[in-house]
């Protein structure tokens, strides 16, 4: 509250030095906001950053001044003679039904406000302007098109300083920014929100994701599957999808032999495979994967770049298995969890055993003595990986408990990155079956779903904020750029490019007529990993100069101890290439 | 015409026989089809095939006494009598308009029918009934279930015996039936028709070929996208679908912020990511790929397997180039669709050039230097490559020439297997647009789109057919199978099995207690395309005993030159494996 004061002042103050230094202005609005404040006004042409530098100096001199805030109250008559000047403020005006006007005065200037405010200017202890952008007066594009000033302001100048370094270190680690200069994924207002499209380099990303897990998996006994993206209702109906989950669902689709709606999720299908044959028990534990892209209808409001859409592209699977393989298959998943997390360099994290509560038999479904028994299964697997975990009583799903692995990311954020859910509930709605050692048929089949690496979207967001788009060597879309000193140098420079490639390694040729400073500068802006400098004394040696991210250079290096080394860091997805 | 004949003949011959074996049946109707001919009657149990090899025996009876098929003509009156104990044929009889009615007579027999048949019943010189199945009358579910008998005839035994030939080879070759035996995939009424749902072995076959596609494309120097399943109603206004093609799309979805509909191509997309960004010439060709999933909303009574579907993935690519790179780009499109229908061992197809029709302004876009000029550039690409081409006028798209790729099937039928398309219409449509040499910008963008591997249900479809289900080894969903013939010999076979694995060769190993010819016949039905056999031994002197699917066998090969065999076999994707 005293913080949202310093900052409705601050943009006062502001509003007083636009007045100050561009008397025609006329004043729109200026509230405080999250992030600090704004306000909008009415100029033809956008304020420059020299004019915000010139208005931050003005700002600082009129709190300085020590100015009060004084509360002045008017009658309708005399508040439009205030105001005379001010055409927005008299519409503002306007739409206020009260008989008695409030104002808020400052040194001279004089704002119509209901407050509150701190008392005096000096209580903005430090004042930053972050930024301009266009607006239309109330939000409307019928309206005039305004100028918004964003700012900030704190009670002391170290809350700001802080802060200013978390914004700088945010935008450096954004993947929107890091995605859009990286040329990892677009969003088309003509494909629509929420639906991004992946651009060569993020496809490149998107597919050594998957290949890893596909060698996981594969190295873990899974098979792998692929469903449609568009089902009867009758599947969603018999999965309990449409009952419960409908409003997250895209609205069906009426063709001649019936309503059809996008899938929100994988298993209905999964389920289906599995049935589709009656199962021997030597199939069990049955582990059927699928990258599996699901369709939900989230409010187009609430989306944004990779985090949140409408088209999540899931790390899915789901193990087909026995009550006394549940332990060894979740223990499994764990294993491969953290291999997954030390390739990626993910610290931080730990698990939630989230559990049922007995006494709410509404929530959960009634099987007692799997719950008890699950859940302790669960309970002593996650007691011997010696990670930090918590229980969660009465947050489980209706259908099971589940472990969520809560990673911390580098901002402090607590995000659920992986799951694993037992379902009980699958067996009977789709009739899940197996014939058992003594050739009878037994239907206590239980289903795990996991996600191990989320979807593509948000894990790519992800990775992007954690590694502020230096991807290690093996995820990078731009593996090793190779620069020219002179036009002598290239002939060789291809014959390394040639080589590198035979290998599949991912290199591309800078070799225009520029600085090496500035070709350099150009590789770190893409976050290429490896930078090969070539000029005529690596021509004549037939070596190479290589320089890492970080800055580390080292000449001399011949062409194939080059090779052996990016291979291996490739090949072992290792953290960091060293030199 | 005379076959019409001759089956139409066959299908009254047919009712006498039922009538004089089963005298309470009532008769439907019995046209010629192109198969042969059916009959429908009313029947409460359906006929046996005991049933069907009696009624042959009584047709070829009729047949041999040379009745006579004579014209009788009635008026209404005397009709009715006639058909008094026949209550469908009595409804026919209501809905002709005629006042005299036509029958035909052979022997005994008359029915109500316009004919025209063969003089005698001797010139139907062979027949075989081949099935029954139920049949609503006329049609329509709300009608009695009537039983039908699905039978064929020819003017010589020689025809027949020719024909039943290949209804045999077709249905060891029906993709249906091997995919249901091979387990590549399945189809479900909860999911819908139309949506074929990948099985594990499947999977592997789609993946083995979308591998070669990207290799392929890697090597010409494409890269990959991938885009969502769904847009924008107004993408598709612009890219012209929704006004042209919006029968065979899905219907709209309507949620938040506007109506979105699945996609039925994937090129609308793709210029997009083309003109997301200023182009440079140094960009192009920019060449796109990605195995996207697109959607059409057939009607469902035409779906049938993997050859006729709702879900399409599509082996598609978008070469956006300018005029003059158009010829060496289609030259190396045609290149690549002749290396793949090497490996594929597709020898029989043909090209065909569809151009456009200078006279006939409605149908094609007004570029005529465009069509004049690309139209000579594929001529004269065409002819170099020495394989048959023809020319079909006024067959080109309304935006530009294509040239087909028309495959001869093993059965003769003729498919358009692969298609190049250009296309003159994109670049005003979505304004693609790049810099040139000179720094101007230029908007003669022109786009390529080719499917070689047309999609991957109709491929895998053909490819099924055309191996009758025997993969060459590197496509195999299983590539080897390892048969024990003792206990004693699992711990040298899983060693072997090891060794396999860790080559990313797909073996399974099969050390159940069952006679060797069991295990072979097993294996060969699965058309697992080598077989190992492991008997004391091959333990002993650790060596393996080898079985292709043609029969041949070899023993005593070391463990690791089968190795390097198989390896290279499967990475040079030979068509067969020679021991």
């Amino acid at each position: 509250m005293e913080l949202e004061k310093i900052r409705h002042s601050a943009s006062h103050v502001l509003a007083a030095a636009v007045k100050e230094l561009f008397p025609d202005v006329k004043l729109g609005m200026g509230p405080a906001i999250e992030e600090g404040f704004y306000y909008d006004f009415y100029k033809k042409e956008p304020f420059t950053p020299e004019d915000l530098k010139k208005l931050e100096e003005k700002m600082k001199e009129i709190i300085k001044k020590d100015f009060k805030f004084k509360k002045i109250k008017a009658a309708r008559k005399e508040a439009e003679k205030i105001l005379k000047s001010e055409p927005f403020k008299l519409e503002i005006l306007k739409d206020l039904k009260d008989d008695e006007i409030t104002f808020y005065q400052d040194g001279d200037f004089i704002d119509l406000c209901k407050g509150p405010h701190v008392n005096s200017t000096k209580d903005i202890k430090a004042i930053k302007l972050l930024r301009t952008s266009g607006a239309y007066w109330k939000g409307d594009s019928k309206n005039k098109q305004m100028q918004r000033i964003y700012g900030t302001a704190f009670g002391s100048e170290k809350e700001l300083q802080d802060y200013l370094k978390l914004l700088e270190e945010a935008e450096k680690r954004d993947h929107k920014i890091i995605g859009k200069r990286m040329g990892l994924f677009m969003l088309s207002e003509l494909v629509g929100k929420g639906l991004p499209i992946w651009l060569p380099k993020g496809e490149i990303l998107k597919k050594e994701i998957e290949n890893f897990a596909v060698e996981m998996e594969n190295k873990n006994g899974y098979t792998r599957v692929s469903t449609p993206h568009i089902a009867k209702e009758e599947l969603f109906i018999k999965s309990g999808h449409l009952p419960h989950y409908k409003e997250s669902m895209y609205p069906k689709m009426t063709i001649d032999d019936g309503n059809y709606y996008l899938k929100a999720m994988n298993c209905p299908i999964h389920h289906l495979i599995f049935g589709h044959e009656l199962r021997s028990y030597k199939e069990l534990p049955l582990r059927l994967a699928e990258y599996g892209t699901v369709y939900r209808n989230e409010l187009s409001g609430t989306l944004s770049g990779l985090l949140r859409v409408r088209m999540l592209t899931q790390n899915d699977a789901h193990i087909y298995c026995t009550k006394e393989q549940i332990g060894k298959e979740i223990e499994s998943v764990l294993k491969m969890i953290q291999e997954y997390y030390k390739i990626f360099g993910f610290k931080d994290y730990y698990y939630r055993l989230s559990l049922w509560n007995p006494k709410n038999k509404e929530k959960y479904i009634n099987e007692p003595k799997n719950w008890e028994y699950t859940e302790n299964v669960l309970r002593e697997i996650l007691k011997k990986t010696k990670i930090k975990f918590v229980e969660a009583e009465d947050e489980a799903s209706f259908y099971g408990p589940k472990i969520d692995i809560q990673f911390k990311t580098v901002f402090g954020r607590e995000e659920t990155l992986s799951t694993i859910q037992l379902d009980f509930a699958a067996k009977e709605r789709f009739d899940l079956r197996y014939v058992d050692k003594d050739g009878k048929v037994n239907n206590e089949v239980f289903v795990i779903h996991r996600t191990p690496l989320s979807t593509h979207e948000r894990f790519i967001a992800i990775l992007t904020e954690h590694y502020a788009g230096k991807f290690p060597l093996w995820l990078s879309p731009v593996q090793i750029k190779l620069l020219t000193i002179t036009d002598r140098n290239i002939k060789f420079a291809n014959e390394v490019k040639k080589l590198l490639e035979e290998k599949n390694i991912r290199c591309e040729l800078n070799d225009e007529k520029a600085t090496m400073g500035k070709k350099v500068r150009d590789a770190e802006l893409e976050h290429v990993p490896i930078i090969v400098t070539i000029g005529d004394k690596e021509v004549e040696k037939r070596t190479l100069a290589i320089r890492t991210l970080d800055g580390k250079v080292k000449f001399g290096i011949k062409v194939e101890d080059f090779l052996d080394n990016i291979i291996k860091c490739i090949s072992n997805r290792e953290q960091k290439y060293e030199i």
